[in-house]
């Protein structure tokens, strides 16, 4: 299985960030990985911390948060809601990092089947303004995302192995 | 009392819609024609409309849902989640057009005290591409919103009246 390559797209005056990236699995694994909270603390984020899942309610209106925690303890929280219900579809979230509260973005992730065992994930974040989104591409967020979704590749091949 | 004027930009390459006006009216004022559904339904949206609402659970997490009935009985629904504890310093909430499903915008409304009987109103909303935002620029939006706002601004000036 060739290793997939992360493409961030965050054009200068646009207030989003479009990240997408080909899986070696089928849809519906790619959709645990994001929905089941045991899977989820696998790959999302970066490998040094450890990431604590506080909510994950996966429903229309249900709350999420979770924690990364680095090794010297330092923590960093996020939280938000999701609209309407996950699903093989979609999913569609807010996003809101506690360190700068006030500042939410909205996600998707979409899960495009382009064959069998191959499927095209698709990020996208907007967020409330350039400013915002800028911040957010300054915080190291590129190299987070690309690490987790390593992760996530590596996840997925332990799942389609097991299968 | 002056009449407010609405203000809106959308610029021709973001995905944003930022509308502003001026009130006669303390912000907690606002902030209550924003929350209470009984206050709700006498503004929100054109004259010619029956508002009718649905669910409008005012918390981190809540959902809401209501209609626009036109006299013919024709609806048009809308619904969404908000995303934090809605307060004087705002209220965040995503928003979808049931005729357009799939296609969700991050609504942020702040209140900011210009003085004790002024306020700025700023509505700002991002959507998921530029194309969504057309779309809803296209819809008729911008009138429907200024004549809703009229209507805020009429049912403001009962309002403090009755105080």
């Amino acid at each position: 299985m060739n290793k997939g390559k992360t493409r961030v797209v965050a054009e200068p005056s646009l207030p989003q960030i479009v990240i997408t990236r080909e899986f070696a699995a089928p849809s519906d694994l790619l959709f645990r990985a994001y929905t089941d909270p045991d899977l989820l603390v696998q790959w999302l984020g970066p490998r040094r911390m450890t990431m604590i899942v506080d909510r994950y309610d996966v429903r229309h209106g249900g709350t999420w948060r979770y924690v990364h925690r680095e090794a010297d303890g330092t923590e960093y929280g996020f939280h938000g809601v999701f609209h309407g219900t996950p699903s093989l579809d979609g999913i569609v979230q807010t996003f809101e990092f506690e360190a700068v509260p006030g500042h939410v973005s909205l996600d998707s992730v979409t899960f495009e089947v382009l064959d069998d065992r191959t499927t095209l994930l698709r990020m996208n974040s907007v967020f409330q303004s350039v400013a915002d989104r800028d911040a957010m591409i300054q915080s190291g967020m590129e190299q987070g995302v690309d690490e987790g979704l390593d992760r996530l590749d590596e996840l997925i091949a332990r799942l389609v192995a097991g299968r």
